[in-house]
């Protein structure tokens, strides 16, 4: 069954060209059109089947019953008003940043059927290259719908998740960047200034352990930074409460005191093996 | 060939449990004789062919050319003396502990053949029941040889480790607890104040990323503040220098300077892309 006529997909990644791959595969659309600012990215995502015409041009989208912004947050933000110009009022318009609440709510302004998304499916990985039409089963993929939005819309972008593997949690903008700051924002921060600390001599002797702490530290830096800017005050509050823990730890190993250390590294334990 | 006739191993956990089946898979010698604290283990040990013989006395590994300390850190250190007296001043002693200037500087004192040794190869998992007898092929194993150790003894402990599909390091005590208390010790210390920090509502959001980043946390509490306390001026040093590097990305955020933020998220991801 074909959940759309023609989908545009602006920003033709990782995430958007696995989006693109895993629609194909599932036979839920009739034209698939890619937007990009790298012509190379446009010829892949074509050559590998993912989309169906390419442009550099946002023109193309004109006619779009689904268009899905999968560009970095500050293009979504940027470009926004611009692609309203040319979308459909009648199009269904999601996105799948990583930050909810400055986008959702700069977007409801020029979309009548905008609805905010995030599928926790990415990687340290980018680029067309390394899309994949299987990356979002089995994953979480919130929505963040609000009170304007249209239940029909937001159906028809469970049903497109849903048939791409995903599980779909509905929450608010607002809970979604304080969860994802948490989860995700603090543990890139960590593993980021994980690995600026290591001496560069020490690198050799990373073990499997060290390497699974910062994995995440090799993702794109533009990318995060915009992130980590665009959901500034949660994540400030994150790293502040994580400095504190980090303290306790270091404070108790500075008093050599084993009972306190063994105590707060215990209850770390049993709640990461909670999960 | 046999590299040794009766091997004893002390502490048949994950590692004590992965060298015996290693050792007995190989054919590299003629017995093994373990001894633990909990009956359970070596009649464990025993069962998956482990060892040949187990004990909870220690009179069980008279007789041994080769001895490894397989227990925690502090249990190596409190036991060592009463080991002496039953061990054959011949015989070659090693350990596996984390960390090596403590323990190195005290057994040399209680063995005339005593080589510190640490392999790279543990996990969060613990117990004989997680042993396996390739979790050491493709991994690091360090030794701390001193200007007291004797050559052919080393010789024998480099060639057993090689047979183990180990390559072999050897460093100095002093250096190895430096590079470990960047690339292990601190990594540990990150990821369980990370795990302290998540609301526990939010964690059922834990995605590929969280998850990774996290593994370590669930380590065994007791083992690790072992670990973090007996190589405590390194691990305190390695703490100051991550937290400088969290408040720079902090102070980044607060003042948002995207410019200052991905050029020090850049830097840390050629880092980790280095590895």
């Amino acid at each position: 069954m074909k959940l759309f006529n023609k989908i545009a997909i602006i920003g033709v990644g990782l995430i958007g060209g696995s989006i693109a791959l895993a629609l194909k595969k599932r036979g839920l659309v009739e034209k698939i059109v890619g937007v990009a600012r790298h012509k190379k990215s446009l010829l892949l995502a074509k050559k590998i089947g993912a989309i169906d015409e390419g442009s550099q041009s946002i023109n193309i989208i004109k006619g779009s019953d689904l268009i899905i912004l999968a560009a970095p947050i500050n293009t979504i933000l940027k470009t926004a008003q611009k692609i309203s110009k040319v979308a459909s009022p009648k199009a269904i318009v999601s996105d799948v940043g990583s930050t909810k609440e400055l986008i959702v709510s700069r977007l409801e302004k020029f979309f009548p059927n905008f609805i905010g998304g995030h599928p926790l499916a990415g990687s340290e990985k980018k680029g067309i290259i390394n899309a994949h039409p299987e990356i979002f089963k089995g994953s979480l993929c919130i929505l963040t719908p609000t009170k304007l939005t249209d239940s029909k819309a937001l159906n028809k972008i469970k049903a497109l998740w849903h048939q791409l593997g995903a599980k779909v949690i509905l929450i608010s903008a607002h809970d979604h960047d304080e969860i994802l700051s948490f989860i995700s924002h603090l543990a890139h921060a960590a593993a980021f200034s994980l690995v600026k600390s290591v001496p560069d001599k020490f690198l050799e002797f990373a073990s499997t352990g060290f390497k699974d702490t910062t994995r995440i530290a090799a993702s794109e830096s533009e990318i995060w930074s915009d992130i980590l800017l665009s959901n500034q005050k949660n994540v400030l509050k994150a790293i502040t409460l994580f400095q504190a823990n980090l303290l306790k730890i270091k404070t108790a190993i500075q008093k050599n005191n084993k009972r306190q250390l063994s105590s707060i590294l215990n209850s770390a334990r049993k709640k990461r093996q909670s999960i």
